[in-house]
């Protein structure tokens, strides 16, 4: 299945020089530096104990430098995946607890399973079934609820409240309870992290540094900001005056760890895991394609499927929970330079010395701090401008965000998923069953036919033809039988019918019935069924059945030819139509 | 809604004279001797006591002539529904009880007003995602599912059962417990029915009838067996030799029944009354349809939801059970001569006597022969040979067919149509997910560009041609960019790339985000994105976004004049292809 002449990492591995390692060195240590609080910060998004983040960011790292297909992709935890597991788990134990994390590390393992069975059985086309609407709709819907859960942590708020509209009526009920110090550091930490954004970059420059270190640097300022804000909780002992804080980490290498065996736990957590997977996948492998197309290089998605079930087993053996390829530290990765997963290996192995050597600093870190860095990173996923986009172009398209965003923000994000998967689906079978079929006449002067409704084209009262701009399935089979029904009983002169086939790209077993009811419909009307302009592999089909054997009429290779050949008084009769 | 110019009962009863009576109540006569063993047979096979057969084919004719757009349907219990009915309440009450009885009047309702409903909200179209495979595995399955249910009562045996295999395996295990008299009975009338189908209408035609008559009379041979078998009987005082007869039937007009307005009931029968009203449409419309375009006229589906919405509601308030339009006494309606649905009233009428009179002429009547009666009329549904065409024709077809089939009757009838719909619209996504993309060359000689793969064309190494066989749609769009990011990887010359979009009848909002990124992928690799052939609505709708304007490349009326414009050295480069 995988053979040896496609393992990535034999391919880049043999051009390996020393100014691809100080690429990759120079790369690995500020995605590391921009790691280190993200991976804080999701751990405690999903519920989990912050060293928990860590340990997902080491060996999954190392696990996808070896199958995965990206030169660039940078996985751990994710903002989404991390909600993902909350909702997943959050009903079946109390967040922090022991068990909580055993369910954390079980989803893991389960949803690298399925990743990596999918991509065996080369099933990466499921993720094809997202839909961008849909994605964007729930993206926007997580990253809301997501900003929504960690305002209450900056807060300091304890209200309960699940959905998006609980949580900001409960937000707002409980707004005169909240903590003033903390919202204070939490707030101020937003604050600084979106000036961070645009000014840091140009003062580092000022500074004498390098374009590629001051980018480097600039995207580190989470980094900053915990640092300053732990110091001024030590400096304080702002913890004694109620500003809830990291405290105690667990210092040393990841665990080993193994997952519940349980097969009734495996069943109740079967459908987070797929939706996970699924969004993993689908997140992972687009920043994946938009990195890889920079340097002409390719993302192959049944591989990716292969290398990101790996690292999950990877994060679920080592103490972690599910992963993903990140955008902005994948981005941050490109933009550093790396040049070959090496940089990930050395990105892994920093995470570990931080592991093993940095917790013990993190322990005046205020909880308030890591939950800005969420909603920082989070705020720039939502996307709204998309709504009025998608309505311009198609209200199906619409429905579905719509549907997806509004489910997200008051269900839930699987019901929201699930629910937008459904809509999107319904609406193209329902667009598909309603094809648009055109009545076609002469455009004089030349050989083409044009829908009679738009243009000057001349028609013949004895043929009609009708163009359907869908392939015939079951689902369409019968609107074709109704239109040509009507036709024939308003026009009681007609004779011949011609279908033109250019824009059939299949004809299923129903609608070859159907076509078998017209046919024998109009021989009992006195009319005759002819075809024009099959398509080739559509015609292969026919002629393996006795269809074209009874068909009352003939099929030409063009219309016009069919028209000269059966009305051919159509070239003298006065103009109809528009 | 409801126009009073489309109210079909103006319409026919305008030109009514002596002749159309004549015809329309000798079709009454035939189909009435027809209807009244067909209508006591199918009430046992619903588990309902014989007189309920009578009282859902009075109100439910009379209701149909008023609404229904086809003049001859002729509406009343049918085998398939009648199933379908039975495993719906089976499990909710005792067959043959008070309470089941109810419990059909309820079933009737629910789905009288389902069908009613659709009509109004011009739903008909739901019906055509029921495929023909799927439709004729069904009714296969189902009619083998009867068959064996059937044969039981005729053998007179005990055995429980409920799924085909089930049944069979008990008939086999309990065939030394068999009735031989029952068995006799039955046996003996099955074969006469099978004997009547071809022999009857010669002899009758010989002792001097005229054809429609003896045409006619054929039909009512079931009625001859149940007189004869009746008569043997009650001759014999068979029933204390164990054999099982009809007995006591009450005499007089239908009750006036109301459904249970239990609001936790519906909700237990809602999916079943969906079901059914969707099968008996699907049936009903198929048949109208058929026998409508044999004289010019015309079925309109949203009508015949209303017709048989109310049929329904009618036989839920005179103690009836669902019903639809059936297609043997349709066809025998037809081939009798019914001009007008006038010839359902007088049926009706033909019914009501035999509800009022004939009832005691009943008592002896062998449940064996009724069984005969729906084992004969249920095997001319079953379709074998559908399963080898459908096979040569398509493997995803046949998938649909042989799970329908196989799942209806491992599992039962619900779960084997709800498992056909999904496993067939499965199919036609995953169908479309996977588009026919053709690398298209220049055909000498001509304006023509064709497969690469199949044709003899000329290429140029700096331009490629791609043709997709279907309109670009989220599920299909990645393969698209896969396929792009493969040809630009693989082509270090390429400058152009032109999609022809001759069959592209529809581009949703993933698949133009997915044509920007791969517009924006190209253009990093240097490479120009053109298009060809855009069909009008397509441009239309483009050109409601700004895609157009940040296109690299252009949009050409013909595939020939992108590529003469972009790469003319195609002209007169070496020929490539098969």
């Amino acid at each position: 299945m995988l053979a040896r002449g496609h393992w990535p990492a034999v391919e880049w591995t043999r051009g390996y020089n020393r100014a691809t390692l100080s690429s990759d060195l120079v790369a690995a240590v500020i995605v590391t530096l921009m790691l280190i609080p993200q991976s804080l910060a999701y751990a405690a998004l999903a519920g989990l104990p912050p060293q928990v983040g860590l340990y997902a960011s080491i060996a999954p790292l190392l696990l996808y430098a070896v199958w995965g297909s990206s030169r660039v992709l940078a996985v751990g935890p994710v903002a989404v995946v991390s909600l993902m597991t909350a909702t997943a788990i959050g009903e079946l134990a109390q967040a922090g607890s022991p068990a909580y994390w055993a369910l954390a590390i079980t989803l893991a393992f389960l949803s690298g399973a399925m990743l990596l069975l999918m991509g065996l059985m080369r099933l990466g086309f499921l993720a094809n079934f997202l839909s961008h609407p849909v994605i964007s709709g729930f993206i926007t819907a997580s990253a809301l609820l997501i900003a929504a859960g960690q305002l209450k942590v900056i807060l300091g708020i304890q209200a309960s409240g699940h959905h998006f509209f609980d949580l900001m009526l409960a937000l707002m009920l409980h707004l005169p309870q909240a903590h003033a110090l903390s919202a204070a550091i939490g707030l101020g930490t937003v604050a600084f992290l979106f000036w961070a954004r645009r000014g840091v970059k140009p003062l580092l420059s000022r500074l004498g540094l390098g374009p590629r270190w001051a980018d480097g640097l600039s995207r580190a300022a989470p980094v900053a900001g915990i640092a300053v804000t732990a110091v001024l909780t030590w400096a304080g002992q702002w913890h004694e005056q109620g500003v809830r804080i990291v405290a105690d980490v667990p210092q040393g290498l990841p665990p080993l760890t193994m997952p519940s065996w349980d097969l009734a736990l495996w069943q109740q957590l079967a459908v987070s895991a797929l939706l996970i997977s699924l969004v993993g996948f689908v997140e992972s492998v687009s920043v994946g394609q938009t990195l890889a197309a920079k340097r002409r290089q390719r993302i192959e998605p049944d591989r990716e499927l292969v290398a990101l079930g790996a690292s999950n087993l990877g994060a679920a053996f080592t103490g972690g929970f599910p992963v993903t390829g990140g955008f902005a530290r994948s981005v941050v990765n490109f933009d550093a330079g790396a040049q070959t997963p090496a940089a990930g290996i050395f990105t892994a192995v920093g995470i570990l010395l931080a592991a093993m050597l940095l917790t013990p600093a993190l322990y005046f870190v205020p909880q308030a701090t890591l939950a800005a860095t969420i909603v920082v990173a989070v705020l720039s996923l939502v996307d709204l401008h998309m709504l009025r986009s998608t309505w311009a172009y198609s209200r199906s398209d619409f429905s579905a965000v719509i549907v997806t965003l509004l489910v997200t923000l008051a269900v839930g994000v699987e019901a929201g998923l699930v629910a937008g998967v459904a809509i999107s689906l319904l609406l193209y079978l329902y667009k598909t069953s309603r094809p648009h079929i055109a009545e076609v006449g002469w455009v004089p002067g030349t050989e083409h036919f044009r829908n009679v409704l738009r243009h000057k084209v001349q028609v013949s009262p004895q043929l009609a033809s009708l163009r359907v701009d869908e392939s015939l399935y079951f689902a369409n089979a019968r609107v074709l039988e109704d239109r040509v029904n009507a036709l024939v009983a308003e026009r009681p002169q007609l004779r011949h019918l011609v279908l033109q086939c250019s824009a059939i790209n299949d004809i299923d077993a129903s609608a070859l019935e159907s076509l078998e009811a017209i046919d024998q419909r109009l021989r009992d009307a006195g009319v005759r069924l002819h075809l024009s302009e099959v398509k080739g592999p559509v015609m292969d089909r026919l002629q393996t059945t006795g269809f074209l054997k009874h068909l009352s009429g003939q099929v030409h290779l063009t219309h016009y030819q069919a028209v000269t050949q059966w009305a051919p008084d159509i070239f003298n009769v006065s103009e109809v139509g528009a």
